[in-house]
């Protein structure tokens, strides 16, 4: 088993968010990331990049974050006893892009990696991530091209990582309490460990250099798309369903909040304009009912 | 001690849902509420009363529902051993109102019953309720008017009532994320039950009968001054700590999505329209910044 190098992980990391900004800003065409720095009292900090009002990104944010501790707090080690009386480190790049033209997809990704140390005794670690998309109005060639992306990314470490991960992002990403996914998927992975460090760590790579080469594409191809007010209205109420997963659902966002993280930097996943309407949903035999009964449905993409 | 009557809370409950309309559309002058009625799989129903786009209310709800069944879950018995093995009925009344007007504040009120029973033992019930207002442009005369009503509603029960459930207010309208209050407070009550069915029946009739008297004449006093875009921007702004604390800390929010509550009358308390900003804040000196500096302040309204 190949050693845990923790500096090669926050390398990586810093990189990516780095890389991702990049290609953003040039999706984008006009606008660039601001930069806050911030230390969490804890330990740790983070280099959180945020862009309001580009060109084709209403709101996006990438988010760097590294936090450590001396003990984990009892709800972590109540789940995992093999956890306590450890030093902790977490880290990760996560991102949420919310897009103006509702052609155009709101997406996520994230990365991230804990580990847990003790002296004497090996490390426990593990990764987690992936990457979702949610359109307003389906297109079966963007689902297609961003499973394909992902199948790509996972296939190269096993036969049934894609199909394994693309049912953990089903299954995650699903509005319990309407019974509705958020939107067609992707991937979502945690707890990796059982492929060694360097193979575990190179998954996780692969599916964090995904990102931006799979969304990017279709930003271009939809962001000229023409669009009224109907869409645009149609774009808000969806996101408020985002809104909804986001802060009931989220561990992510629910760990952060009530762990004391950066308000900010967890809550800048959340759209910049949202409505909320008393049983609202899209009329039969519209272009946005065709949102829910063909792209809101687990679907087989790379089959459809 | 007095029988516990049923019957009696539910007359009361649904009558009080009818007042409260009938005042509101007054308040409003133009629209009137529509009215969904639902029955729960487990047990009961409701009738969720809603006005959207109305003169003066942008969107508002008034939910009466009466729950019950035969055993309750797992997670309310594991804190109330007592209430293992008995029959449970909850039924209240719950609102939210949000004005068009940034000067109009958002307000929400609820009262609410509880009782389980069992054949040959005393009923276990209590009450819970309350009122507090969510202003965007603060004014002191609203404050003490709106404290003023919740008081007189809580002096006849005993001379510490009002201060009690002042601070309990206080205390659980806060978001914690953000260490800010919601609001300005008002009243908030929970497991009354320490004065008699008949007491605690009435107490919580007076801080019931007490919203609509407390509320609409602010609205009248607010509704037509004048704002622009700029007042209706810190409004939206602000409508998303309304979402935020309603989504992660709401009690009976996250009860109800947990529990299989009725989805769109759990949730026609959010906002019709929201905004989110990264690191979004007033500018010192500014009137949207007096309302953090003076008024989401814990303050005794009733001596400022």
């Amino acid at each position: 088993m190949s050693a845990v190098d923790i500096p090669a992980v926050k390398e990586y990391l810093l990189d990516l968010q780095n890389r991702i900004c990049a290609a953003l800003e040039v999706a984008d065409g006009t606008a660039s990331f601001r930069e806050d720095s911030w230390d969490r009292e804890g330990g740790g900090g983070g280099r959180t990049r945020v862009m309001e009002s580009g060109a084709v990104i209403e709101k996006g944010g990438v988010n760097f974050s590294h936090v450590f501790g001396d003990k984990l707090p009892g709800s972590a080690t109540a789940h995992r006893p093999e956890l306590a009386g450890r030093t902790f480190q977490a880290m990760g790049v996560s991102l949420v892009i919310h897009p103006h033209n509702p052609y155009v997809p709101t997406s996520h990704a994230n990365v991230r990696f804990f580990v847990a140390e003790k002296e004497g005794e090996e490390p426990v670690w593990w990764f987690g991530g992936g990457f979702d998309l949610t359109p307003y109005y389906g297109n079966k060639e963007d689902c297609r091209a961003w499973h394909q992306a992902a199948k790509d990314a996972c296939d190269p470490f096993g036969d049934d990582v894609y199909a394994r991960y693309k049912k953990w992002c089903d299954e995650y990403f699903h509005l319990k309490h309407r019974d509705e996914p958020r939107g067609v998927g992707g991937l979502f992975f945690d707890d990796l460990n059982e492929l060694g460090f360097e193979q575990s760590f190179a998954l996780m790579q692969s599916i964090g250099d995904a990102f931006a080469p799979a969304y990017c594409p279709i930003v271009e191809q939809r962001k000229d798309t023409p669009y009224g007010e109907r869409q645009r209205d149609f774009q808000l109420h969806r996101r408020g369903r985002y809104v909804e997963f986001n802060l009931v659902f989220d561990r992510g966002t629910l760990f952060g909040l009530q762990s004391g993280g950066r308000t900010e930097s967890i809550l800048m996943s959340l759209p910049p304009e949202v409505r909320w309407g008393y049983d609202w949903k899209p009329e039969p035999g519209t272009e946005e009912s065709e949102l829910y009964d063909v792209y809101l449905k687990p679907t087989e993409w790379l089959e459809a």
